[in-house]
Formats: structure tokens, C-alpha cells, sequence
């Protein structure tokens, strides 16, 4: 069975493809009865030289991705992988030709079907009278011999589209043009690498076969297999190696770069690349060229020229001057070309300080009366939840993954450190929010983020009151930011049904004549309920909800877990106000 | 074995890749001590709202792609697939917000870790005093029932970003901007599918599986399972698929696509789908959608939102009227937002005509006599290559696949072909020149692209002149495109070889008083021998060079068969001078 590709069909795919990019991009049209793409607004061009070039297709977005004005003119593609037909090369010249281009260039990649095919309509266009010349990029590093056919074309073929379709937006003749991208071609260099092949539409073949620890080194663009294998290795060491191999003086085919270079560096995917590794890539390129003395004065990350979906890249090096950098940095609308700040990549401050924590408003209060309770209150907190831990991970395991008791004596025991460290703060607001970051931190989850977020947005009533409204405003806050961010509803079997029920008959808190031991009884008890209440409960929030509709009955353990910390509470202040 | 990824250790994969794009986009700068990217002219945003988003990693180029003027202030990014610490999310914040910005947006896709940890740093930067916002975008169009925790955040993120960026630049408050992407979030829908999963940097299993003949229709972004599986089918039946859900109205996710519906349309690639499929998806998009009388507003086609190396896409639609429109077109700097030209996609002209071929210029000499010579010549040519076939076959099969005889017997099918349909064109140029372009058509392969070029060069000189020093002109230039293009040279083991020599003998038809059978014998024999010699040369060009430098011990076929052509073009010319 062939590979998996999307497809509408195997002989159609390359037409299709040309048809979406055109579709999708209104600067494009395309040339009826080729596969051919041009500019929409052609006859703008009267007067300039027009830049045609091609090729194979399965190397998208090259080469149609760079037409625009200030590149390519237009592109003829191939079947995949297979060099553009001549009659439809001829047909993009003539059309070109045709609204009063001064002359035409073809930029060709050197592979011997698109030299011969680019060629052959070349010279039938010149016997037609069209003044056409033809530039063959090579820039493949991988050979350290000479061959007879020269360097491949690779990646850096796209920057000779940006070099040329700047000097002809620029109004300069097709003589010089091609004398000047001649020059430019071979000034760079680029070399390819891959964890894997690619199988081109109707196949079932991988063009080659790596095994689980070697990577393909120097490869082209069309799944052909490389100079050599490396094993496996990082992504520093694997572009230590490549950028040894492109810089080696050695080979015929390096690229004369060295301290005090300046270079436009190209990150290129071959196709199937995550860009979270292009990203790791272009780092350690970056990082190594700088650590050799090298100015990489733009750097260019994406996918310009691919072999279909082969997880690779390549790294092209362009050595440059200020006179080619103003070409590079020319503005263009090609789709394909990123959008680059026009400034040096070395050199510059990469990072910038942190902001300190802003200086803590004064406490309102440090009495050490209130720090010595809220520590004998957190204490019961933590040896109740420390002896809960077996049962509420036997809850958590019908529902949950049974570590819901864990999760809490984790918190506990960060928590007992904490206050092995110090006393708590005087100032409940301050409390609260130091509680909170270290929940964050120490009890991580979920749970940690809830509590966190109960227990900073309880904290802000707090700050310019302590008293018994204060205290169900701080409910309220601390319920209305859990309920916000963590979706929970009452009823959702959640830790929020115990601490909601609570809340409630806090709310008795705001008469004048409150009696607190009585309302927070009261509280606790509802709790208590709420917390059993929620065996009968169909999750509705929370990594339970995922257990489809199924009811438990067993009570969720949050929940169970919250209402024994509110008791633990309330426990400690009887004590003390009975003593 | 964890699976092959590029990178320099799974810990600080997140890390790396955040630095490249830092590294390589001037724009950027990292804040020191945490995975937060922030704009380098940050204080150029004083007085203005400034945007925060980001999530886990493995997303790229989301977020910290999207930051720049006109879109994103700056990105916290979390580790792979895992929701971004609150102390780095919160010291993003302090930094925005000490450069003296007005208020700050946190742009959120829904993910409970997400809205979790940005929720938590929001309420403790609001305890600080800062005003800060949040969106919490949901745009999946999966799930066809309701679910509590909403629709997750999806590529659609990125939409959100762009709306948020625009108005910001604008001068738009923070409140106004809050809620106008909140409507904006609401009016969207996305979709994805996949060909299979992905895995996660340090883990050997795929997030899920698929068979052979299966695709996951409405997955996350995280490799998480999606809605159902549907069997592997075209392009255009899993797009049709996609759009129904996408906008059928019983499902509550959907969104409300109609015909007369303006829409932007993105076609985002989940990672390692080849840019070929993503350009044949688009394609099925916008012809669907326009099939339905939905008007595309703009479309952007790329790796916006990725999965990692996930082999997918996903569809994004959102409603749009003009004035939202402006939003989507406003400039930004953001390196991975599109080159997109600001005018609609649907109801423009998608194709050229192409130029018809130009009139001929009038035959040199149209005289019978001439046409009937030519027909015996190429009669004659005919029958000695087929007579050749099996020598020639047999000859190849010791360097490359043994189908010369083959190729150069469907040339000559060809050619008695023509002839059979009509005499040739009494002009020589006009002659060669139909004879480059059957060759090109039929004969096929770098032979016939060959022949094509030599003949198509060779027809030139013959235009102003048939005498004996034209024919001479017309061979030196069919060899100097021959070897121009083919990169071949004489001792290279080629055709060339035995057209080289022939074409030496024939300069002496430039004489004045050249015998033309005593000049036409010597470079038949030479070609003879130069054909022979062949076989003690090592190949250095066409695809026997590949076969390293190993000596054959026979000649070449192809530079056999151009002798052979050369000999019977002698005899009958011969035999009409005899008669």
C-alpha cells in the first residue's frame, strides 16, 4: 500500500498544489494549460527584466512561494521531484516576453533534467528572438571532491531569487543581473541533514533507510541519500559537525567562511521537522557561528525549500557585504519570504533584567498574637490532611488517578517546613498570599493552582480589613476566582462544593451582630454535607469528567479533603477562644 | 528507545527553542530567568495596552512567532504540551507593565493548565495594582454536545492575536479591546485531522495510534485523540467531511458559515505535513467553500499552531465584515504571520490565457526536392537505430539500465510516424526545429532533452543560410548547447564524443572550395572511431559517472548511436549524389 499522503490524486498532486498556492494568493494567476504561476499584475513589468525559475515539484513553497514583486516573476513546477516540462517553460517565457519585459532570466537549480529542460526552452526562445540568459545555482556543500556536474542546487537557490528580483525591481538590466547572481552563487553554501527520508505520492518506498540511531548527513532535495551517516548525537554537536564540513578549506565545495565573516545564515526545513527542533537548530547555529568569530548578520528560520515532509534541515551560509545585504533586506510580497527585521543578528543584547517583586505595601497588622493562632491553625491543617492521605487516595482511585492524598500531604509537610522556618506573617492578606505561592510551587497540579488562586484573590478583601465581613468578602473573592479560571460549578463534584456551601452561610458573617463560632459551625457542618453530597454527583469539571456520566458514589476526595480543612479551622479557634 | 528528535537534551528543549528565535529575530528579547519572550522596543509602549500570551511549547511558531508591532507585546512559554509557570507569566507582566503601559490582555487558549496558571498570575498581578485582562479563547469545532470546560483553544488563537495587535497599535483601551475579541472568539470555529501522531521530545510512543487507512478527525493540538476516525480519501472528501462538521448547525460548536458568509480561512499545518498536501488542502478549501457560495476574504496557508511533527492540518473560519477585515490586513512586524495581500481571495480571474506560439518566419526554401531528401535522410536514420535496438539495449546494461536501444527505437517510431502524416518542411532550420521538438516529446529522458537541444541550436544558423560553412556553424552550436547544458565534454563517455569529432572534421566545410563527401567521410570515420574509443573512458557525465570511476571495456551506446546516425545520413546523401 502506497504511503499515507493528502491527496486528491497521484498524477493530479503537483497541479493541485500550484492551484491552492495560486488560490489562496491573489498576486498569483496561473498560465492556462501549464503548470505554470505568474504574477497577477504582469504588465507592470513592461520595461524591467523578468526572473523565471522551477523545477521540480515536493519542494514547496520553491519556487512559487517566492513570486512577488521584488522576486520571481513567475514559476514553472514540475511533476514531483521530476524537472518542468520544456513546452511549459517555453510558454512562461513567451507570456513573460509577451507584455514587454526587456529580458528574461531563468534562475535553475542544478539538477541535469532542469539544466537540460530550462536549456532547451531557452534556446527555442532565443531562436524566437527573446533575449533570455540562465543562471545554474549550485551550492551544495556535501562533496569534498570534484564533480564533472557541479554542486546541486539547494536551499540557497531562494536567495538568489531575493538577490535578483531586487536588482530587476531595482530597473537593472539582464546583463548585469545575471554577472551579478553569478557572482553571489558562488559565495555560499549549504548542507543538508535528516532523521528520516520521504516517499513521494504513490509510493510506498522511503527513498532511503536510516537506522533508530543515525542521521543522514548531506543529502539533497529529492530523498537521494547523503555523503555520509553520523550516529545520532545533539542538535550542537550534529551543526558543529555540518558547519566543519560547509567551512573546511579542504573540500571543493566549501564556502570561505571564517572569523570576521559576515554571513546571512538560513535555517531551512525539509519538510517534516517539528519548528520547536528548526528553533533548538537555529540556536546552536547561531551560538556556533558566533563562538567562531562569525557576524551572522541576518538569519532566515522557516520552510523555503523542502523535500516533501522529510524531517531535516539544511544550513545555507551566504557571505555578504553591505551592498548585498540591501538587496536582501529589499522589500518584496512574496508569500514564502519571512517577515525579518532589517538589523544584525550579532551583536545585539539578547535578554533583558527581570523586574524585581514590587517592594510589600507595610503589613496592616504584625501582631504576634495573630501570626502565633494562624500558626496553630495551619499546624491542625497540616496533621488533619497528613492523616487523611491513605483515605483520600483510596478515594481518588475510583475516580482519578489515587493521588488526590498525596497532592495534600505534600502541601501539608511544605507547609509544616515553612513554619519549621518562621512564623507565619501578622497580616492575614499576607498570609494568605505567601500561602499561596508556596502551594504553587510546593503542591503543584491542578489542586496547587486552585488553592493558589483561592487563596491570592481571598487574600485582597484582607488587605484593608480584618474583620468578620472581611472575612466573607475574602470567601467570596477566593470562590468567584476558582469558579472564573478552573470552570468548577457547585454541583460538579469538586473541592468547590464544600468550599461554596461554606461560603454560603459565611455570608451571615456580614450582619453587624455576627457571632462568628456560630456561623462558622454552621459552615462547616454545610460543608461536611456538601461533601458528601457530591457521591451522588456527576463530575462535571475536573479530570473526573472525563469518566463519562458514570456516578461513584464515593464522595470526591477534594472536596472531602476541603471540608476537614474548614473543620481543622474551626477546631483551632474554639480551642483558643475556650482557653 | 525515545524517538530520534533533534535537540540538545529533552529538559531544556523548550528553552533552546525559544532562544533560536530570539537568537535569529532582533525584535526579540528574553527576559532574564524565564521562558518569556518579550518585544525589544518595549519601551516604545508606553501609554498603550499591551498583550501577553503564550502556553505550553511544541506549538511553534505559536506564540512567541505572533510577537511584534501590531500583534503580540510578548509570550510565556511553558514546557513541551505542559502550561507555562505563574511566576514567569507573573514577571512578564511586571515587565510590561513597569515600561508604563496602560493595561495588559492575556490571550489564553482554553486549557485548564493554562487558564489555571495565567488566571493565578492575573489576580496577584492585580494585587499588585496592575490592570490586567483576559481571554480565554475557545475555537474547537470537535465536540458536538456541550461541554463544561468549553471548546479548547486552537489555531484560531492566532486570529485572536492578530485582532488584539491591531487595535492595541490603534490606541484602543483595554476594556474595548477585551471585549471585542471576545466577540471575535465567538464568531470562529476550528478543526483539525491527522494522518498520525506525534511524539513528545524524551518519549518513544505516539501520543495515539492509527491504521494504515485511517485518519483522526478533530484532534487537539497536544497529539490528544480526536472526535472519531474516519477512513483514508481524498483531499477533497476529508476537506467536504471537515466543513460539514465544521458548520453544521445541530452541533453546538459549530460555527455559523453559510452561503453569502465572508470568511477568513486559515489552512494551518500541525507540523509535518509537506508543504505540497497543505497547498492541495487549500486548494479543496477555497473550492468547497466557494462551491457553497461562502465568500473567502483572505486565506492564510502555513505552520501556524503546530502539534509538534504532527502530520495534519487544521481548518480555521472565521466571519468577518469589512471592518474587521482592516484588523486582519494592519501591518505587523510578527515574523510568522503571512505575506498576505490585502484583497479577497473569491471572484477574481485565477488564470492567464497563454500566448499563442509566435507565426513562423517564412521558410528559407520550401523547394520539394530538398523536403524529399530529407525524408530519405531521416528514413534511413530510422531503420539503422531500430536495427540497432538490442546492440544498444545490450551495451547499456553495463553502465546504466540497459534501455538506450529502447529510447532511441521510440525516436525513430516517432520520426516514420511524422513522416507518414506528411512530407518534412522543405526549410533545414524549419526542419531540425520540428525534429527537436518531436524528439522532446517522444524520445523522452535526458536523450531526448539532449537531441532537442543540439537540434533546436543546431536549426539557428540554418535560418539565414544552407550553404556548407551554415551546416558547419549549425554543428558547432548544437555542440557548444550540448555540452553547455549537459555539463558533458569530450572523453566524458558520451554522445558528445562521437559528435565532437565529427564536428572538428566539418570545420573544413568552412572552406571555399570544400568537397563535401570527402569532408562528410572523414568525420563519419572519426565519429566511428571516437565511438569506439568510448570504451577505455571513465564516465564523467550522465549516469554512468555514478558507476564511480570504474572502466567498461565497451563503448558507449549513445555515443554508438550518434555514429551510426552520422553514417546513414552519409549514405544516403551518397547514394543521392550516385543516382
Amino acid at each position: 500500500m502506497a504511503s499515507k499522503k493528502l491527496v486528491n490524486s497521484v498524477a493530479g498532486c503537483a497541479d493541485d498544489a500550484l492551484a491552492g498556492l495560486v488560490a489562496c494568493n491573489p498576486n498569483l494567476q496561473l498560465l492556462q494549460g501549464h503548470r505554470v504561476a505568474l504574477r497577477s499584475d504582469l504588465d507592470s513589468l513592461k520595461g524591467r527584466v523578468a526572473l523565471l525559475s522551477g523545477g521540480g515539484s515536493g519542494h514547496e513553497p520553491a519556487h512559487a512561494g517566492f513570486i512577488g514583486k521584488g522576486m520571481l516573476t513567475g514559476v514553472i513546477a514540475g511533476a514531483v521531484f521530476t524537472a518542468p516540462a520544456v513546452g511549459s517553460i517555453l510558454a512562461a517565457i513567451r507570456a513573460v516576453a509577451q507584455v514587454g519585459t526587456v529580458g528574461i532570466l531563468l534562475i535553475v537549480k542544478n539538477y541535469t533534467g532542469d539544466r537540460l529542460n530550462f536549456g532547451l526552452a531557452r534556446e527555442q526562445a532565443r531562436a524566437e528572438g527573446i533575449p533570455v540568459e540562465m543562471v545554474v545555482v549550485g551550492d551544495d556543500c556535501a562533496f569534498t571532491v570534484v564533480k564533472k556536474t557541479g554542486r546541486r542546487g539547494l536551499c540557497g537557490t531562494v536567495l538568489i531569487h531575493k538577490v535578483a528580483g531586487a536588482l530587476a525591481e531595482a530597473g537593472v538590466g539582464l546583463k548585469e543581473i545575471t554577472e551579478r547572481v553569478g557572482v553571489v552563487a558562488k559565495a555560499m553554501g549549504t548542507l543538508g541533514v535528516s532523521l528520516s527520508s520521504c516517499t513521494v505520492p504513490g509510493s510506498s518506498k522511503l527513498t532511503f533507510n536510516l537506522a533508530a540511531d543515525e542521521v543522514e548527513l548531506g543529502l539533497g532535495i529529492h530523498g537521494e541519500a547523503g555523503v555520509r551517516r553520523i550516529k545520532m548525537a545533539t542538535t550542537d554537536q550534529i551543526v558543529t559537525i555540518m558547519l566543519d564540513h560547509m567551512t573546511n578549506s579542504s573540500s571543493v565545495s566549501h564556502v570561505s567562511v571564517q572569523s570576521g565573516s559576515s554571513v546571512v545564515l538560513m535555517v531551512n526545513n525539509l519538510g517534516g521537522l517539528s519548528v520547536l527542533e528548526l528553533g533548538i537548530v537555529a540556536d546552536a547555529a547561531v551560538r556556533t557561528l558566533e563562538g567562531r568569530g562569525v557576524r551572522v548578520a541576518r538569519a532566515l528560520v522557516g520552510t523555503f525549500m523542502s523535500a516533501l515532509e522529510m524531517p531535516g534541515f539544511s544550513l545555507t551560509l551566504l557571505l555578504v557585504d553591505e551592498s548585498l545585504l540591501k538587496l536582501i533586506d529589499a522589500e518584496t510580497t512574496a508569500s514564502a519570504w519571512p517577515n525579518m527585521p532589517k538589523v544584525p543578528v550579532t551583536g545585539r543584547k539578547r535578554t533583558r533584567a527581570a523586574p524585581s517583586r514590587p517592594s510589600e505595601t507595610p503589613d496592616f497588622t504584625t501582631e504576634g498574637l495573630i501570626s502565633k493562632r494562624m500558626a496553630l491553625v495551619l499546624e491542625r491543617v497540616c496533621t488533619t490532611l497528613l492523616d487523611l492521605e491513605e483515605y483520600l487516595n483510596a478515594l481518588d482511585r475510583v475516580a482519578g488517578d489515587g493521588d488526590c492524598g498525596t497532592t495534600h500531604s505534600r502541601a501539608a509537610r511544605a507547609i509544616q517546613e515553612q513554619l519549621r522556618e518562621g512564623p507565619p506573617p501578622g497580616s492575614p492578606a499576607k498570609m494568605l498570599s505567601e500561602l499561596s505561592l508556596l502551594l504553587l510551587e510546593k503542591m503543584g497540579g491542578s489542586s496547587g493552582a486552585l488553592y493558589g488562586l483561592f487563596l491570592t484573590a481571598a487574600a485582597q478583601p484582607l488587605k484593608a480589613s480584618t474583620d468578620l465581613p472581611a472575612w466573607s468578602a475574602a470567601m467570596d473573592a477566593g470562590l468567584e476566582a476558582m469558579r472564573k479560571y478552573g470552570k468548577a460549578a457547585p454541583g460538579d463534584r469538586t473541592m468547590l462544593d464544600s468550599l461554596w456551601a461554606a461560603g454560603q452561610e459565611l455570608q451571615a458573617l456580614r450582619n453587624p451582630n455576627a457571632n462568628l463560632f456560630h456561623i462558622l459551625t454552621k459552615a462547616v457542618e454545610s460543608a461536611e454535607a456538601a461533601a458528601q453530597a457530591t457521591k451522588d454527583m456527576i463530575a462535571g469539571a475536573g479530570r473526573a469528567s472525563y469518566i463519562s456520566s458514570m456516578k461513584l458514589d464515593q464522595p470526591d476526595p477534594g472536596a472531602v479533603a476541603a471540608a476537614a480543612i474548614l473543620r481543622a479551622i474551626l477546631e483551632v479557634l474554639q480551642n483558643l477562644e475556650d482557653a
